[in-house]
């Protein structure tokens, strides 16, 4: 099956999925029977479209070429104002109803989280939808902010909406709970699940300042752009809310995460807790209160010998209580641009296997 | 959909899985369409088939109530000679043609591991694919000694061969790597994967004597009724051969993994290792080596960092090592009866969805 791939958003981690498709073509078409184009790039600051009909090259983008050109500095060319990228999707969904028609459009949509609201991205993955689009996001904002809304969407349209990404990369988390735990259910769950802040708090354990922890976190682009929403716990908010609304059913928003940051946490704190024996982690966490489902994102002192507490400073790991199997944990030992990346094509292939 | 179920053992976990369905029969009906009736329960020690026509409530057996005749250890009745268990299952998978031709049988195979051999658990697995029925076991031995020779079978009669409970009971392994990692290569990996040598280990870090943990072990029921299979390393062998043949394309058996039990360990050799800030475990391991597949089982001294050597006494614990996740990890924080139980559930849950 040939897929024609909208892509929203074209920052690194589109671009390293776009090589990602092209290293992979041959192992995707021989074991998934799957192939893709990419037919239009929406950015902020300009975009691409592919006229719909003409030569076999001429209907699709080449993408990579366009990821040198934006790696470079440069604008993406387009007939439509750079300034409208609502409108240019409108258009491109518009243009590709066939695929859609044949459930062969996927949008895959990588712009950066809005914390406040989850816009713009909500509104790029409900038009997508409501176009007869697959949708495959790394933003968790929309499962953050709207799941309940946006998978009923996705039902009622017979279409997916996947997110794999949103936590811990390509590591399944989302996939795990619906596809290998079937008829088990979720009663809560612990992590730490936000690699900048696990970092900062490790190197202050090591003797390190805040700041040059930090810094070094910004310089591998692992830290968001806005430091805040790190340091602030509000990436951990967001992701515990998207966690809290698809495995244990909450309609929360990322606001409604209980959240303390590590902003006021010093070294000296760190090495108190540290001596005592303890380890201190940004724990996000979960758990069913009756009907309410009660959340929280804070640092907490953690025995040295609970599974969190061993946690590395690049490593994350999430703790999953079940009913039928008890605890279980599954641990992302380092990140990657590559494992962002996959994350959007296991998203992908999950799509594929489900026609 | 009605599924058809003949067990084959009929032990604890067979009892168990038993229990389980009719606790969770509502959830299975509505989540998942599925309905299951036992017709054929076959033991070394006795065997009842339910006639193919009659009522509604005669043509299956009352499990149930058959569960407390074994557990009060009391023979099943049956008209077969109850020597010969594999003329029972020939019979009760021709009495059931119908149902294989639909795709609704499935056989439960429970039997005990023969480390030797693999017998007769993969006869009952060829018979049963052979008939049109689905298989789902809890036996090591099949995946382990002929995963390549079943795996094949199994496809060309489009039928499934799954043993999620094969390797940490029903947390999910064989499931992840099928479902959740779809393109990612897997290149190796490293486990502890055996609860009583690792419950022994810990005890003797705590000052006790290797027999006495391994009473306790007994006692609950973990421990093999052969102790020396878990001692000398077999069933970790075993759990070894399985997961290389599934996830690294091996074909060896438990023979052919490099095998050092812990018979020989002494409780002043744990205290020392303890002491110099390190941790002896059991690790099971296999990498890719050309295109040859090398496997061990042996204790290891591991530096305390370690997540294996993290794991506390009842822990397991499988790192994979990936081309695009790098090494990611999970981890079964307990065990019960109730976890191997689910294994078996959760392979018919995976028969049901794929239909």
């Amino acid at each position: 099956v040939k897929y024609d791939l909208i892509l929203v958003g074209f920052g690194n981690v589109a671009r390293r999925f776009v090589d990602l498709l092209h290293e992979r073509r041959r192992q995707l078409a021989r074991d998934f029977g799957v192939d893709t184009r990419v037919v239009a790039i929406i950015t902020r600051h300009g975009s691409a479209v592919a006229p719909r009909t003409g030569s076999a090259a001429s209907v699709e983008l080449d993408a990579r070429r366009l990821a040198r050109v934006v790696a470079a500095g440069r604008r993406l060319e387009s007939g439509a104002p750079p300034s409208d990228p609502l409108g240019v999707l409108d258009r491109a969904l518009r243009a590709r109803r066939g695929a859609a028609k044949q459930g062969r459009l996927i949008v895959v949509e990588t712009t950066t989280l809005d914390i406040k609201r989850g816009e713009p991205a909500i509104t790029h993955v409900e038009k997508s939808l409501a176009a007869g689009a697959h949708v495959v996001t790394a933003n968790k904002g929309p499962a953050a902010f709207a799941w309940d809304r946006l998978s009923r969407r996705a039902a009622r349209a017979n279409r997916r909406f996947l997110f794999e990404g949103a936590v811990m990369d390509g590591v399944p988390v989302f996939n795990l709970a619906r596809d290998t735990l079937p008829a088990v259910s979720i009663e809560g769950f612990r992590g730490v699940v936000n690699t900048t802040t696990n970092f900062i708090l490790s190197a202050m354990e090591a003797g390190r300042e805040f700041d040059a922890a930090l810094s070094e976190m910004q310089a591998a682009g692992i830290a968001e752009a806005d430091a805040s929403l790190d340091i602030d716990g509000w990436d951990a908010a967001a992701k515990t809310s998207a966690l809290a609304n698809v495995l244990l059913g909450a309609r929360m928003t990322p606001a409604d995460v209980d959240r303390h940051g590590i902003g006021g946490i010093t070294p000296a704190r760190v090495a108190e807790v540290r001596r005592s024996g303890r380890r201190l982690k940004l724990v996000a966490e979960a758990r069913r209160d009756g009907k309410r489902v009660a959340a929280g994102v804070k640092p907490v002192e953690l025995p040295e010998h609970d599974l969190l507490a061993q946690l590395g400073p690049e490593e994350n790991s999430l703790l999953l209580r079940t009913d039928l199997l008890g605890e279980i944990a599954i641990v992302q030992r380092s990140s990657s641009l590559t494992q962002t990346a996959y994350a959007l094509l296991s998203d992908v292939l999950t799509i594929a296997r489900g026609r």
